[in-house]
């Protein structure tokens, strides 16, 4: 049995944290919405993020950052980016207090604005400066609602410490999610943390009427932007996006009608406008946010990022789908 | 305008002579069905395979193999698998009575049975043993029906010669149709060969009620397989799996409902027989001969294919897919 302390109490964490403790280990939730907590130990439920659906009974949340990580063996952020930061200070200063060094999982998958840092850049800098191997990132294609109703899933868990990951790979998998090891912790996070403006640009591609044909390329070639971007700003390794972190997670944001961001882009396709989709949605539309970051690193690494120049006319600049398409399609031929 | 004989005139040969057509070029069919030809001669139409459509009038077709070939510098194969190595004896003796040496270019898929070998080999042995860079494969997502109604659509085009890539680049590119070349000839014709036993597994799936999440790590991990029997069997690079060919392809075969062996799959999924399959789909179901030739190929040389081995059993030898499932999800812990 492994302790194990979730920090982040939404659909994604509720879901994991529950699965978690089904898998035998011993969970506590951390969050800061105090009625959440409350729910959860209660009444096993969340249902603000997650309807008619039930935590394990074993599970329990706390407001106490120093409970939710008295002896934890593994520490899982599944904040959004934002706050990521914020609780890894804090984080720090627990753990310094206790000496206890637990192994760092993200499921968090975001750029930080401004920065441009990855999470586990994040969590190395504010909490394990000199033992970055003790950070493993997991990511794939994962639904919280799939996983709740016990969807087979295969999800990547990185690290730069092979026995780590296996660490994880173990305390995570069951009969119908599996974790798949790999080595390469950058590329498993680059690929959730961009595919948010692919998503966009297969919706605005669907609300222009285009068919499977345009948003199978649109994937393929997307995925080789996020690569491009990965390997020569990150340093990732190519193959990890043929991988479950890649094109699995890509599959599953252009591909579901449940896809917030597909969602956003349909409705820009069909003629909408960005300020009326944004306040309209009643979510964050993570894309719309992520266009712009990405626009600045291709920038200024030059990297050559189509998609995503397009789709960043296309929001921020007023341009006009169908010439950008035809700006697209008419560019110089092309190796792959 | 350059003269191109197209080999094959079902709906995908028809739709890629007449947008050939459109591009410029002087394109003639050949095909063994006179009623066809005549109606494409006399209508300009094919309506067995493509309903409510009109090919470029400029076309015309022959069931005269010398009269096709009479100065084409391109010659476009578009036919069944199971017919390309008797039309390329023809074609071979053709060439040699007037000395003429086109390009040849692939838009078959396949595996042919028996010899396990692909459309190029064929005809490098039959018609080009010593020409071989004068080959060219073209292949990725691309239905007839949706490039017929001009969706945009992006293909690959390899050779073992980037010149002769260039050249068919050069002349099938327009406005909606984007070629980009690959020097992988064998990498680009495997995806389009075996992806059809994916296609079938994710219907299967659909046909259990499993949801996005299952289908998306079915179609990375098919992609896994796909590519190791490539890399290892045939010589392909592993990279081209990740492009128009390979994803690419895979995504249209696995998430359009209009794919005959995704719907196979599913009827499976949902306890029909595969005799019943079979014989209801009025349609040839490819995977479910590809199935077996990538059994005997991996087993021969001993390449790991978990899913094209569950499909095998549950098709041919009544296992049960619940079973099948549970076997999988039960494998020894992996990396990626």
């Amino acid at each position: 049995m492994t302790k194990i302390a979730v920090l982040g109490n939404g659909s994604w964490g509720s879901v994991l944290g529950s699965m978690l403790a089904d898998n035998g280990n011993d969970v506590i939730f951390y969050g800061n919405i105090e009625a959440v907590n409350k729910e959860i130990n209660e009444h096993h439920t969340n249902s603000h993020y997650m309807k008619d659906w039930h935590l394990n009974p074993t599970t329990s949340a706390t407001g106490d950052l120093a409970k939710a990580l008295q002896d934890a063996e593994i520490v899982l952020f599944v904040l959004p980016t934002s706050a990521v930061r914020i609780v890894a200070k804090q984080v720090k200063e627990v753990l310094d207090q206790s000496g206890n060094k637990p192994l760092l999982v993200t499921a968090t998958k975001g750029i930080e604005p401004g920065s441009k840092k990855l999470i586990s850049d994040i969590l190395k800098e504010e909490i394990y400066p000199n033992d970055s191997d003790k950070i493993v990132a997991i990511s794939g294609p994962s639904h919280a609602e799939n996983v709740a109703q016990k969807d087979l899933t295969a999800i990547a868990c990185a690290s730069d410490n092979e026995e780590n990951a296996k660490k994880v790979q173990k305390a995570f998998s069951n009969n119908y999610v599996r974790f798949y090891t790999n080595s390469d912790l950058v590329g498993v996070e680059v690929g959730g943390a961009i595919k948010n403006v692919i998503a966009i640009a297969a919706g605005i591609l669907a609300g222009k009427g285009y068919g499977d044909d345009a948003k199978a390329a649109l994937m393929t070639r997307g995925l080789a932007e996020i690569s491009r971007l990965g390997v020569e700003y990150f340093g990732a390794q190519a193959k990890t996006f043929s991988g479950l972190s890649g094109i699995g997670d890509l599959i599953v944001t252009c591909t579901s009608v449940n896809s917030r961001n597909w969602r956003a882009g349909k409705q820009i396709g069909e003629g909408k406008s960005l300020d009326y989709v944004l306040k309209n949605m009643g979510q964050v539309v993570e894309g719309a946010t992520t266009v712009k970051a990405v626009h600045e690193l291709a920038e200024e690494k030059n990297i050559d990022m189509p998609i995503n120049e397009a789709v960043y006319h296309v929001l921020y600049e007023n341009a006009d789908v169908d010439e950008e398409i035809a700006r697209m399609m008419g560019r110089s031929p092309k190796a792959e």
